[in-house]
């Protein structure tokens, strides 16, 4: 059975990352039947990247850094949620990813950016370089305009478009692991 | 007198972060005789972003927020100096930069990157977006190659036509802090 992670990749008080990470865990589970491993960066609470030789040796030092690397292993396909800080992704989504490497590898990835005024847009084109260094393999994106979609009460309510949007994303990343990750896909 | 900060961007264990920050501080020094402000992010020592509010708001929670305000503010001009990490910048960079808004606003910044493979060339590219989006005056950026430039005992040794780009640097770094902060550059 296929895997697919979702990082929440913002870990700031009052941060909308969460609320967009549950949209995509809920399209998941329920269109697509996929089992759904939530990575809140918060909860993981990594340190700035404090490991000396480059995470392609896998010579950690830390247990932090095996930890992660475990709930990453375990993954078959990806959600990268990011918000858009100052054009470009945040601190701790550059972070968690940049901690490891092999880990990443060949896996496929979607990225869900928000933001205000260009709803995430810079931060997911900002993210494709860097994905794409690790040798993660990328299905596409979806963007949500925050200030159309989050209601007086704070509630975050995607429209259809991007419902379709997003099982999109999700079909192709579960395609793309079909063809990546036979042996899982056929056990899904 | 022209204050001109050195940001030091990477804060991991081995990192060559420190000594390309001490080349651009030496040649400040000497070359231009600026006052320079050794800005090494793993003293300054933050935690990710967990302010609230949007920085521009200025309504900073915490004493660590504070500290970085004032020291910044106190600066005429920057010189961020970053690694490249999986083709872009790395997180404490990032989040040292958005952190804080106004206090970035109108200052000239250079960027010096360094790297193995691309010299720093796309953390730089990636960076730029990002000062721009905090109303920083790009005044250019410089390179350098690692392999090529650090000897077998550790030590960086650019070459002189990277002096004469950095300097280079620092000098249009000055002319625009002259021209968008005439009151401090007139001490000079």
């Amino acid at each position: 059975m296929v895997t697919l992670g979702v990082v929440v990749g913002s870990t700031r008080p009052g941060r909308m990352g969460a609320q967009v990470a549950r949209w995509v865990q809920g399209r998941a589970e329920v269109r697509l039947g996929l089992r759904v491993e939530l990575l809140d960066l918060a909860e993981v609470a990594l340190p700035f990247l404090d490991e000396e030789q480059h995470p392609s040796s896998r010579a950690y030092q830390h247990q932090h850094t095996r930890e992660w690397s475990r709930r990453v292993e375990a993954l078959d396909a990806v959600v990268l949620v990011t918000p858009e800080y100052n054009s470009s992704f945040p601190a701790p989504l550059k972070n968690a990813l940049d901690f490891l490497y092999e880990e990443w590898r060949r896996m496929p990835v979607g990225l869900v950016g928000y933001g205000m005024t260009s709803a995430g847009s810079r931060a997911v084109a900002a993210l494709m370089p860097v994905v794409t260094a690790l040798g993660m393999v990328p299905a596409g994106a979806v963007q949500l305009p925050l200030r159309q979609r989050v209601d007086t009460a704070g509630v975050l309510r995607p429209i259809a478009a991007e419902d379709a949007a997003l099982d999109g994303l999700l079909g192709d990343l579960l395609e793309l692991t079909t063809l990546l990750r036979p042996a899982q896909a056929v056990a899904a």
